[in-house]
């Protein structure tokens, strides 16, 4: 069994090959995969049932289980997801903003890995694979930390990412997978600063907490997202309808849903009896503030603690506003910095809204579903980050690199 | 006397308004303190001596007297340094990367401030007018903590910013001056998770580690400069030994002056009497390898340790390598990522070593000490980093913003 403090030595020595490894290279082991997906596909599925057996038997949810499991339809979008990021062009090596100081120095500026990422998830075991590929394609080593539930499914991608390695002559340190369901590994690997360069953790609230509190290194993440749509005065009031019932019913668990509607005190009562009627036909129970429930007298009422809530379900809270400022100044005070819309045909309120807004993604006249890397054009995502350090938003290939300075002279020295 | 929170929170809140204020009012305030500096110079330099008294007092050697003197010269470079910033662009608000997605959405990133910054430093007061000054240019509110031997002159120029926010109708938060000696103060601040986004601590490698062993808050920091010069075997003898001289004696005390030398063994023996002799009548202490001292036996051994050091002396080891894989290898091992330089002639080798050398600036043909925002044309810099999330080297205006995603629609949803 090997320690995280093994992973992670082996991890920091591969990334010294992965700096330098050439695209083709890199597309041919993720084309291997790809293929070993497809024909181990039956051998992966006995791995995964033991998973889904023992998941039964400690009686998790169903929809545990159902993300546990690595039907067909998973399989297929593995390998989707593979030809997507073998699709993408590398970001490693690509120089910009090269300039000629006076002195004649040329300076510029040459896009490279992280290094070693430590990328720590809860149960589905595609994302292994997903975050593996991004990983590689960006040049960087990778150690995997699923979940206890998913550990044969993980051990039998592992293997399969062993001998794509191998194969291309590329130490298997550069994709590391926890072979462990012991929790003190994710603390252990959490400390190891010296090896490792940046942690993801990606999951529900109470594994990120964890991470953040724990961690040594500096970490990319997410907690909440509590995201609002600002319906302003001047709303196509059906562009507006169609946007909040994507925005809260599409997926109501993500955490780009919608938590809170805003609504123009002006149009209020000619926009929100539809708009309530369809949300409620739907499923959807609302909460309102104390101007919606005038209009809404038997709709609970919305406390402080429901401006703050991620229902990741199908709950609503309305608010009606007087204007975009108190529709800005409610989301500066229970926003998460994730994702905003609003919905106006108003130029200079468009505008101040894109301007003003602090969320890794701000949106006019369109759904907050749409913060995700490939919705964004950014191909495949290891995740969203809400810290604005690095990376605010979507996190694709890009922000799996950094930015060395590169200089090239003809003598210069400092004056 | 305002806690670290006070602070915090005023910061928190005028960075709100900092977010859209303009550039002709941001360049306004820092006009006015470039013209305060000037006519209440003997004011300053009065406060100022009350500080060099207490050093004196407190036995503080001549060279942290010098660093924290407030002369005419410093002030003078001081304003200097505000009218740089005044003419730097403005990087808020830049919007980049604008394309439509097949939905016809418009997506793009938009530059935006980070938020609160929390900067601790060391002695010298005109770090205090420079680090605000960025800040305040970018959109940030700053938060300064300096030495407690700067204190009085650190108060008088605090008291001049404030005069200059408030004539702008600038909230005082936005650049905040920690008037007390109290250590515990920083240990305070660097834990206001909620309140403060970045931390930068500048100054040490002691302050250094306190504030990254402690904080809670991301930080953008480095330790030291272990910078290397490889004399590659085509290199030009005359243009390295200008640049090895230049990297080592022009200011030994920084962090890019160069600490090991490393020798191509085919020239080793033409190229270092003559380098050598040159060091040696510039006063710098040599330590070689066993190679370099099969050439100069009287020549003291460079140890393990050597090659761990960071002198910030008169001090130079030296090693005679094989190979260009055998420098880089070396530097993988001993380096510290922050500046990096081969002297050559070789085509292939100039472009392995920009590709393949892990520092925040890598250089062919040049000084190491020309990692300096302002030689790299950054204009005035906040620090060097060597971790590599968000800034990897010179910081400057564009290192203290990030990208927030922005979408403009025409009421496009999730499918």
């Amino acid at each position: 069994m090997k320690t995280a403090l093994d992973l992670a030595k082996a991890a920091k020595e591969a990334s010294i090959s992965l700096r330098t490894i050439s695209t083709k290279t890199k597309n041919e082991v993720l084309q291997f995969v790809a293929f070993e997906l497809d024909r181990q596909r039956e051998t992966l599925q006995a791995e995964n049932q033991k998973d889904i057996q023992i998941a039964k038997e400690n009686g998790l949810s169903s929809a545990m289980i159902d993300r546990l499991t690595l039907s067909d339809k998973v399989i297929d979008s593995m390998i989707k997801g593979l030809h997507e990021v073998i699709a993408l062009p590398d970001p490693v090596g690509k120089i910009t903003d090269m300039t000629v100081r006076p002195n004649g120095l040329w300076v510029g500026k040459m896009q490279i890995p992280l290094g070693v990422i430590g990328f720590i998830y809860e149960s589905r075991p595609n994302v292994t694979i997903d975050a593996a590929a991004l990983c590689l394609k960006s040049g960087n080593a990778i150690i995997l930390k699923g979940g206890k539930e998913a550990i044969y499914s993980n051990t039998a991608l592992s293997k399969i990412m062993d001998t794509a390695l191998a194969q291309a002559n590329i130490p298997t340190g550069a994709i590391g997978v926890a072979l462990t369901t012991d929790r003190q590994f994710t603390k252990e690997l959490i400390g190891l600063e010296n090896w490792i360069d940046v942690v993801i953790p990606r999951g529900g609230e109470g594994l990120v907490r964890f991470v953040a509190e724990n961690a040594k290194i500096p970490i990319l993440k997410h907690y909440d997202g509590i995201c609002h749509a600002f319906i302003d005065a001047s709303a196509d009031f059906s562009m507006a309808e169609e946007i909040v019932l994507n925005a809260k019913i599409q997926r109501p668990s993500t955490c780009n849903a919608l938590e809170t509607l805003l609504v123009h005190k002006e149009i209020a009562a000619m926009f929100l009896p539809n708009m309530v009627d369809r949300l409620q036909k739907e499923g959807v129970m609302l909460k309102g503030d104390d101007k919606t429930r005038v209009l809404f007298p038997n709709m609970i009422p919305a406390t402080e603690e429901d401006w703050k809530t991620e229902y990741l379900d199908l709950v609503l809270s309305i608010k009606i506003v007087s204007d975009i400022n108190e529709a800005i100044n409610h989301i500066d005070q229970y926003g998460s910095n994730h994702t905003e819309t609003i919905v106006t045909n108003d130029y200079t309120h468009a505008r101040q809204f894109l301007s003003q807004v602090d969320a890794s993604l701000v949106l006019t006249n369109a759904s907050t579903r749409l913060n995700d890397g490939g919705e964004l054009g950014l191909g495949a995502e290891i995740g969203i980050s809400t810290s604005k350090l690095h990376a605010y938003g979507a996190m694709g290939l890009k922000e799996l690199t950094t930015t060395k300075f590169i200089a090239m002279g003809t003598g210069q020295i400092r004056e």
